[in-house]
């Protein structure tokens, strides 16, 4: 079995388990035509069927290629999806001066309350769809798309995603275009990260797995730039993978010494 | 010094630290007209006299008298608020068939959106106001008033933050009000959990705290359902205290071991 088609099925099985043990049987997405929901959809799909209710959430600043993209996906996997636009929301909300990364966080976080309003319609769970480049360089939205119950792909590089979602035949129009969060006309990854997929992602496991210093990676040839940016973003994000900071006054306190597992049952 | 004056002092202090090691200067709340916001706004007034601001977002299902009783804080106490409401983006969103505990989830979301945005616009942090029973019982919603960057009383029960409210000078009209999340009329903490604070409280704490055993409270007088109850849903909401789940495949995986505190630094 090649490396991919094992994670692929490892990934399917770890999700049918997690959401048998809450006692729910039905999941649901958001999908922006993007890489990354693509791939969980996919993967949800083999394990949950028409169980598997992916949601666009567009609004005016999507692309109507990202639109056209996730129809493109359904289509070709049979995949059940609505659309709920978060356009009305957004429009009750902004305002002409407010600048485009607000606008972004407000619009991801609307994409969320949609989706976990959906969930509870439903009675189905909320899979995540952040990978591990974005979690480590906390380029994504707290409590936004951050935001689910089991997230299949946050332990799964950028590039990792990439071959995945080659091995489980995501179509190529979603593969061939350059990775956007698309909160905005002309939005890139790279552009704004500053460095291409291939870089970041080489970086961060040098660091966050091979555990190298970055004296290390500079001696042997690393950007100096790209390896202060990289880890400096590591650090300063912690804030967007974990709960609340609680005061602790009792002798338990919530994720400071009572701290048990999600899953945990009496 | 007073067990309160210390508990207030303590806890004033303690969100002056965190906030501190940010970088930021300034903290914003979401003030319902109920006890805990108002606790936190006051413990907050302490520290930030003017770098505090207290945002209102009331929607067509929100009471005269919550707003009202907001007003009546900000003005007893000098503290700076705005009004946001989020009856706009509420009405573009639901329809007639929801069932109130969607609208109060979608509600509860949409006010973090808003909080969230608006720290972004003032470079401040969000300040949470769930306190430790809502937490163990999971009566909130998660990423909506669940969500915060630093709580200042998630380990103080209910009861705790009524003597807390008397010692800081809360005025009566908060402090003598029934509990509610007043999601929609008329709700009440106490008949939608089931039992006054009191019992609940001096059940989560025998249980959290002195880890007495059902069967011992049981035993010695205790109501047996409300045991249950509570017990029951200290394991069912555990999913509110964590962060979303990811599926191990690296060396380290966030919140598996990749788990550093909140705010470590380079």
């Amino acid at each position: 079995m090649g490396k991919y088609e094992l994670i692929g099925r490892y990934l399917s099985e770890f999700v049918s388990q997690e959401v048998r043990k809450t006692g729910l049987k039905k999941v649901v997405i958001g999908l922006s035509g993007g890489l990354d929901s693509a791939v969980v959809a996919v993967l949800a799909h083999r394990t949950f069927g028409d169980d598997l209710l992916c949601i666009k959430m567009p609004s005016h600043y999507s692309s109507q290629s990202s639109l056209d993209d996730a129809d493109e996906l359904c289509g070709a996997f049979g995949i059940r999806s609505e659309t709920h636009s978060i356009e009305p929301m957004l429009r009750a909300y902004e305002t002409s001066d407010m600048p485009p990364l607000r606008v972004g966080n407000l619009s991801a976080r609307l994409r969320m309350a949609t989706l976990f309003d959906i969930s509870a319609r439903e009675g189905a769970l909320v899979l995540g769809t952040s990978n591990k480049s974005e979690l480590m360089l906390g380029y994504g939205t707290l409590y936004g798309d951050l935001a689910s119950a089991i997230n299949p792909i946050g332990d799964l590089y950028k590039t990792e995603v990439f071959e995945l979602a080659r091995f489980l035949g995501v179509p190529a129009s979603i593969i061939d275009k350059p990775p956007s969060a698309d909160l905005w006309a002309g939005q890139s990854d790279e552009v704004e990260i500053g460095y291409p997929y291939e870089d970041l992602d080489r970086v961060l496991k040098r660091y966050v797995e091979a555990r190298h210093t970055c004296e290390e990676m500079i001696n042997d040839g690393e950007n100096s730039h790209l390896v202060d940016m990289v880890t400096t973003r590591i650090y300063k994000n912690q804030f967007k993978r974990k709960m609340p900071v609680i005061a602790k006054l009792t002798s338990r306190t919530v994720n400071h010494d009572f701290n048990y597992p999600r899953d945990i049952t009496l």
